[in-house]
């Protein structure tokens, strides 16, 4: 399920110094950023839940890498 | 510069499973995601430009994996 928004990842690619980006491009980047956040949010939510703790912390995130 | 919303973040790290989740996490998460965005855009970029284009396509995004 998409949940990030495209225009903020097409200007990620702009930044990047590209000159023009396609739009299958951006929804290429996004749908990979996804797969990148969610596997880590499932390691970090599996790391609080080692530690006892219901809160996802940042240090969760930060040991999931 | 952070380009990418907190609240998707958010709402990804509690679709993993998370019961709750410190705005640092969020915060965190969204930080590393773009800078793993950042990188991959930066790949594919050299990439369009390594076959001789102006513009990223998503092909250059999947090479750049």
């Amino acid at each position: 399920m998409a949940e990030l928004p495209l225009a903020p990842v097409k200007r990620i690619i702009k930044q990047a110094g590209a000159h023009r980006v396609s739009e299958d491009a951006v929804e290429e980047l996004r749908d990979e950023v996804e797969d990148f956040a969610e596997e880590r949010a499932r390691d970090a939510n599996d790391l609080a839940g080692h530690a006892g703790r219901k809160t996802v912390q940042a240090d969760d995130v930060k040991a999931s890498r």
